[in-house]
């Protein structure tokens, strides 16, 4: 045969997902925001909806040797929430489909619901509907959230311009090491199971993997200070992954402060231990589930009010590209190296 | 461990998701339907939208050795839109997300979403979001469609009433048996695969299994002829699972005439080759996706006008039970034999 063959790793995640929609035609006049932002935007009779969608699967995603089910159910939920706060918009409703192995019992698949129901409840979302069914292997979980917003208020990822400012919200680089952390003690129970997984003294760590807490808080504030970012995005890459996808949607560059990244004391110590820098877990990490977004100039006077935003750079010129600026005076050029689990 | 554990085959998969949902608690005044019908219904600021998801895996829903990727697109959103017709409205949006082995090349993805843009193009939907992911095994396929419907004219499958019409559109049953027949084939080839599939003169029943087609002209018609059907659901599961849902939910019992039900002369003729009955391809083989819905009597003249519509029994009592007239005269009880892969 001949036929041609393209590697999927030859394109990546976001190349694969460029490439298969690089064709999609809108028919509907409502479909204000498609494919290539955190969520999808429709406008029907006046009324705007963002939606989001996210698959999760065990082996990939995530790992049931040190993930609770109940953190589990929690987790799939506000992944996706995140994606509606990202769009400064408010999550109302969730779809939830699992395919699962006999392995799991009933009061196992009861423990996962305890944690998507806490999530709802959490966050005042209804969960609607879904489809159980039965999977060749492994777990597999997906969420769709809905969400609502204010007519044309919601916030895209492609709106950043030239001198803007650039935040962050609460801390980075946290639930990558909380990651490293469980994959050594894992590897370790493997090899000695009679040793016991030593987790003292890093709830902090661990508790950012596996319960994120999306930045509904924020987005609230955010909404009260009458603060409309001009771009936003959650933190699921990494920081330098999410930079790199504002200032391509946006076609702007940018400069970010390596020591303004916001690092929590944990992550600082425990990256020591790792022998990495801390603010490379914050730039390659991911899963932090927090917010990066811009924001003019004029608004900077109240951001500073608000401890749990940091500014950590600003928006340049698309040609002079995206950089950091190390602690130590370095120009570097910012690199994804988020997923690519092809 | 004393740990109690309950297999998910004791309570198969509608008692799963109903003994998971029986503690959802509903914090959005604007879920008007939740769990346990075709799709759910959220109401914001007077408008409607109906939200269908389903989970699709590889070896479990399909098997790729007979299904080609561009016709599995185009079921895996026709499935779902089915769903959304399923309560008398119309889609207009659909999030699809998929997990891939890298045995999958980026052509034959391609493939697959030519066949999913292929439904959108046909139906008048919009793709509006995803995710594209690894899987460790197989292909995973999640959709979530959304529609719209006029305030408060959607159908549910809980409004049926004694005395109401039973009808069903199209034919039953050839879904089933061109499964039977792929299988066979499969079956012959894998044993000596000198001999090549014989699928001639078998179009009709291969096509309904692998590309559906949903019954968006019926409830076009349906809309346009003001005939409001008291209750209505797809048919994926066979005739006597779903006719089963309408009466538990709707509290009423119902007669069906084994002989009014809608055949194909192909799948007649198919199910004398396998040696089963056609009326029962028809109660218990499912993935017919055409609809099944009940009317009120005065609604009869006009329904009778419409040639792809077959009233094929009425709606009894609840302490009547569900049952079946045989040809022969025999009364026997309806039981659901549909989905219970676990």
């Amino acid at each position: 045969m001949d036929t041609m063959r393209t590697e999927i790793s030859d394109l990546g995640e976001f190349g694969l997902i460029e490439h298969l929609t690089k064709n999609n035609e809108i028919q509907q006049a409502g479909t204000l925001l498609s494919v290539g932002d955190d969520a999808a935007v429709i406008d029907q009779f006046g009324r705007q909806s963002v939606i989001s969608t996210d698959l999760l699967i065990e082996g990939v995603h995530f790992d049931l040797t040190y993930t609770p089910l109940k953190h589990l159910g929690y987790k799939s939920v506000v992944v996706n929430l995140s994606d509606i706060y990202a769009m400064l918009a408010t999550p109302t409703h969730i779809t939830m489909s699992v395919g699962i192995s006999n392995k799991f019992s009933v009061e196992a698949l009861e423990e996962f619901y305890e944690g998507v129901y806490a999530a709802c409840e959490r966050f005042h979302v209804d969960l609607i509907g879904g489809d159980t069914s039965t999977s060749q292997k492994g777990f597999i979980i997906s969420v769709t959230a809905i969400g609502e917003v204010a007519p044309d208020k919601f916030v895209t990822r492609s709106g950043a311009r030239v001198n803007d400012l650039i935040c962050v919200t609460g801390d980075l680089g946290a639930a990558y090491l909380g990651l490293q952390l469980l994959e050594r003690e894992k590897k370790i129970f493997r090899e000695n199971p009679t040793i016991q997984p030593n987790l003292e003294g890093q709830a902090y760590l661990v508790e950012r993997l596996l319960k994120p807490e999306p930045r509904a808080d924020v987005v609230e504030w955010l909404v009260d200070n009458g603060i409309t970012p001009t771009s936003m995005i959650d933190v699921s890459d990494g920081l330098s992954s999410e930079m790199l996808h504002i200032c391509t949607k946006s076609e702007v560059g940018c400069v970010l402060h390596e020591e303004k990244i916001p690092l929590h004391p944990d992550t600082v110590h425990m990256a020591m231990e790792f022998h990495v820098g801390s603010a490379a877990c914050a730039l390659n990490g991911g899963e932090d589930y927090e917010l990066l977004f811009t924001i003019k100039q004029e608004d900077y006077a109240k951001i500073s009010e608000n401890k749990d935003i940091s500014v950590i750079g600003f928006i340049t010129d698309k040609n002079e590209g995206a950089h950091l600026l190390t602690k130590g005076g370095g120009k570097h050029k910012l690199v994804a190296q988020g997923w690519n689990a092809f």
